[in-house]
């Protein structure tokens, strides 16, 4: 196979001859296309369109400890500790929106933001993004959660929650992938610190 | 809030009422439920639920070379550098499910398979779960994709391939998981290694 092939121009290779909403709420909208596939040949796509931007925060107090919202999942029929994440609007700042989500799940009001990257969760069947923040310099206020969440709140040692990605106690993968990337930056700043 | 507050019992606050089929093709079905909420209030919640377990594999040569897949993702009208991945009925060893997409993707055979993970995709909609592998010990084969596959393969450095994950080059979740989780693996072992 080639060695580091050169970028080239990608064109669409599937045609899309047909579109239909097949469901519709708040949240998503499920798109049954007929389309042409890449070789050619008839086919269809089902596409889960999301309403809104996934967010979520990694938010680290003074003492290097976490925030972890635990809430049952609906959809998985599980428990799950993740960091504090909500869906928000793609008219509004990701910014706002998870400033937004952190106070309203865990009370907390952050200073300094700092983004630490965007992904696409599910693109096989979803369009759905999403955007991580690390958040700073906290404030304790009153929290105001919404009517479907019956969230429990926590703060644990940094180290802990990323332990906590790697064994399976957190299985989220917007929370694995922040957490992740957390460390990883901090491993990379000491390394540049150190020199080596 | 609690600091490090023991894990307690978490009964399943929602009820479900009713569910209905709106949708189904052979990789999703999507439910609609009427349940009454964790805060006593009906409503509803729109569940797609996934045919396949996710499978994604790191697959690196003995260059220290990472395998990177490259193909145009419908979902999202883009282009996506991805690792091998592909759903995995849930009845096959997700392993072997793994070195199918390996080599229908790559025509790479590994012989050695260390899991590195299990995640949720997008708990606040999809039960997709996703199982990742690191496979070494690679041998090359004849690829053979299928017909929806118009894809393109290179290899790469992998610390070229995990600096893509930070930079946005690479946006899908189960490849950016599963690199970072292969980066902060090698710094622990490192770490270990020189007693620091």
């Amino acid at each position: 196979m080639p060695h580091d092939a050169p970028e080239t121009e990608h064109p669409n290779p599937w045609r899309r001859l047909d579109r239909s909403v097949r469901y519709e709420n708040p949240w998503l909208t499920l798109w049954h296309d007929e389309v042409i596939r890449p070789d050619g040949q008839p086919g269809i796509y089902g596409v889960v369109h999301f309403a809104n931007l996934a967010v979520g925060v990694v938010a680290l107090d003074s003492d290097d400890r976490v925030v972890l919202v635990g809430q049952y999942r609906y959809t998985l029929d599980a428990w799950s500790w993740e960091i504090p994440e909500g869906g928000v609007p793609f008219d509004e700042d990701p910014r706002d929106g998870g400033a937004r989500e952190l106070r309203e799940e865990t009370g907390l009001h952050a200073a300094t933001w700092h983004e630490l990257g965007r992904v696409h969760l599910s693109n096989s069947v979803t369009d759905e993004a999403g955007v991580l923040f690390l958040a700073t310099d906290l404030t304790e206020g009153e929290a105001a959660p919404d009517g479907t969440e019956a969230i429990e709140v926590r703060s644990v040692p940094f180290a802990e929650a990323l332990a906590m990605t790697l064994d399976g106690r957190i299985t989220d993968a917007l929370t694995v992938l922040a957490l992740q990337r957390v460390g990883l930056a901090r491993i990379a700043a000491v390394r540049d610190a150190s020199g080596s």
